[in-house]
């Protein structure tokens, strides 16, 4: 595979104290060689070299540097790197990238070096996923969830169900190309289905415990709804207190519009769904009345109603209860005089603080998505899309087998579910979809 | 010298592909050691190993790391020093770090790495100090000061002034010791004054040169200054426009409160000084007068003064050009018809754009100043100011010398300007005063 030589910075694009220049390619060490006041020609690789970028035009120190030599194919990319290691001003840093671009390396794009780690078969698709997760991981979770991702968890999931898969394809194959041989085990539509049931039974587990995943790295869309002058704002206000709520906004991880996120102890993340909902409730309930809280609803995994537990449930409190009832949802009563009882739902009082109920209940909710991911998972929704495809194939195949269908209508089903989690792995991929989805990394990775 | 181990962040705070975590002291090893499933304690310096962190509670895979090893004395601080180079992440890099203080790593002050080099003695405070201008490098020409202060400019500088100082001294000395001792050459007034003469000429160069690096690093401080309505904003547009001007605040590098930078080709670099002067020039010429035109002026090293070309000189013309008469000016005349002949001055069109005839003659006024630079010079304030206390104090020498005075007071004289070229260099130093500097560095340097 011959390919030209890429360079970038690979640390952050701003002042520091250090910064690395990444070079990959056959010209990485001649590159270097040509810049440096010391030649890595003799040098074995997995060492560092102190010297000095010297312009080859005007024959002054420009830096003082340490270069680390990585010699393939041990190395991230199985190529040759070099990692010019220097003073970490931005000037600096891009007068250095300048130079080794004029020496004939081209600028890597996002993510040029991970894709070459995929593309020279280093690590397959799902690592090289779990190498951007990880840049991204703003919790310790999402962090172990891409180191988890990093060492291969995918791939040791998908592999015995790609053998599964691959032994009843060659079983149908072998029977439909010789009929005739006798000490061939006979393949029918009943031998086959406890399989393929059994196949799917794992890949529901699987799609399961993505969702929580999705849960875990993501966080919870949560509606917090009532009617007006109950006190979701005083509860929002709570909420963000107790828990030193990092609001932000995380551009591209979340499904739905949402005003923040608040993070719960032990990494629970609830995203707060701003359909104006949150904050003009009172004005929508005036004017579309509970039509519009349904919408809010729906793209919610959780919904907070909110209730004035200091008078009787009004008209419309007892259609939001309706209309929430098929949702994952918690009831609180605010300001409630515990004297009062209570019917469904949990007394807190917003305005003093006292929410601790609440967050029990998030958590009994929600906990077990957490444990659920001590089992390895899936990382994305490409991941999980093609999954789905593969469940959606295989149950074609078991129905073709229930109607006592030919094995050959079956076995297209099969090859399908088995290119799907080829393709989760990379080792079916269109070269467009790839490209695409390696510039989504930074640059320099 | 038993110090504690340090540890910082040395990439810049922000995600991107690597970051570096660097650890230096005493217990690096140790501490490296005891968060990876590798061992670096028969590794050899300066060489790089693949492994992963390892959280010593929970014994889980952390991240996927490389990790240089640099062992004392051949290194930056000359303690060991570990370098753990993982992915970029912002949550994923504080988390390595608080692991290594964890295991008793104190976090490092703000350039305590370099304050390490510098009182370990690998580097002498100028270098200290360039390494900071480095970061901060801005310019091409700036990242070659400081490269030439990072490799001992100013010690190569100094060393022949402080042998020569060192020279008259110790002659002084022997002939007030041992005044009966018959084969040392006596010592007379006459004697050393030429000596001295040539020290303080040297001295003289390199404070002019010094000024010179000043006007280069930080711009030319610089006002437009003028009547009401004669074109200072269209002049200021149209230097904007036409140098593609990046108009930014670099805090701390200036003396007076500045609007904004405007790069010149060749690196000459004008500092636009903000006495609300450039901006409401007309109020104050209204209500104040000539008086405040006077003050903006004050701290201005080029005066660039806009008259109005259609129109006969006013009254105030004339006294700002009196005014103005001893600073470094350039008198412009604005909307210049040309058939009209123009006394002192050049004309432009700010309308127009036409402004080459301006910029042709800031350079033939300023860019001296760069090739003196090819010369050696002092990087900073601090260089400059001890610089001229050896000047004040040799100078001293000179007037007691001339004066017949004793030699003794001579030789309290050359004994300050010996102090302070040394405190230059560091060798003499207030503790309080190097933490002062040093904390002005970034994060992990």
């Amino acid at each position: 595979m011959l390919q030209d030589t890429i360079a970038a910075i690979s640390t952050a694009a701003q002042d520091g104290a250090i910064s690395i220049i990444r070079i990959s390619g056959e010209e990485a060490i001649p590159i270097a060689d040509a810049l440096l006041d010391r030649s890595l020609k003799e040098k074995d690789s997995h060492t560092v070299t102190y010297g000095h970028i010297i312009d080859p035009l005007t024959k002054e120190a420009v830096d003082e540097v340490l270069v680390s030599l990585f010699r393939a194919p041990r190395t991230y990319t199985r190529e040759d790197i070099v990692e010019i290691s220097c003073h970490g001003g931005r000037f600096i840093t891009r007068q250095i990238l300048q130079l080794v671009l004029a020496q004939g390396a081209r600028l890597a794009r996002p993510g040029e070096f991970t894709q070459r780690a995929f593309l020279s078969g280093r690590i397959d698709l799902t690592q090289a996923e779990a190498v951007n997760d990880m840049i991204q991981a703003n919790t310790k979770e999402n962090a172990q969830l891409a180191m988890a991702g990093i060492r291969g968890s995918v791939r040791k999931l998908l592999d015995p169900l790609i053998e599964a898969l691959l032994d009843m394809i060659a079983n149908i194959e072998v029977n439909i190309d010789y009929p005739e041989y006798e000490d061939i085990e006979e393949i029918t539509q009943e031998k086959l289905l406890p399989k393929a049931r059994a196949w799917i039974r794992e890949i529901e587990g699987i799609l399961q415990r993505a969702d929580s995943g999705q849960i875990i790295r993501e966080g919870i869309q949560t509606a917090i709804i009532g009617r007006p002058n109950v006190g979701k704002s005083s509860l929002l206000n709570a909420l963000l207190e107790e828990e030193k709520a990092i609001v932000t906004d995380i551009a591209g991880t979340t499904r739905d519009i949402v005003e923040g996120h608040i993070r719960l102890e032990g990494g629970l993340q609830l995203n707060l769904i701003d359909t104006a909902g949150i904050r003009t409730t009172q004005d929508i309930i005036e004017q579309k009345g509970i039509e519009k809280s349904y919408q809010i609803m729906e793209g919610a995994q959780l919904v907070i109603l909110v209730l004035d537990g200091s008078v009787p449930l009004q008209e419309e409190d007892r259609r939001l209860l309706a209309e929430s009832a098929d949702k994952t949802r918690i009831v609180v009563y605010n300001k409630a005089d515990l004297a009062r009882p209570i019917e469904e739902g949990i007394a807190i009082s917003a305005a003093k603080g006292d929410i601790q109920p609440l967050l029990d209940e998030i958590h009994r909710l929600f906990d077990h998505h957490r444990i659920a991911l001590s089992e390895p998972s899936l990382a994305n929704e490409r991941q999980i899309a093609l999954m789905r495809q593969a469940h959606a194939s295989m149950a074609s195949a078991i129905s073709a087998l229930e109607q006592g269908l030919e094995l050959e209508l079956a076995q297209i089903d099969l090859q399908e579910a088995y290119t799907s989690l080829k393709e989760i792995l990379g080792e079916v991929h269109r070269e467009d979809l790839i490209d695409t989805l390696f510039a989504n990394f930074c640059l320099g990775k």
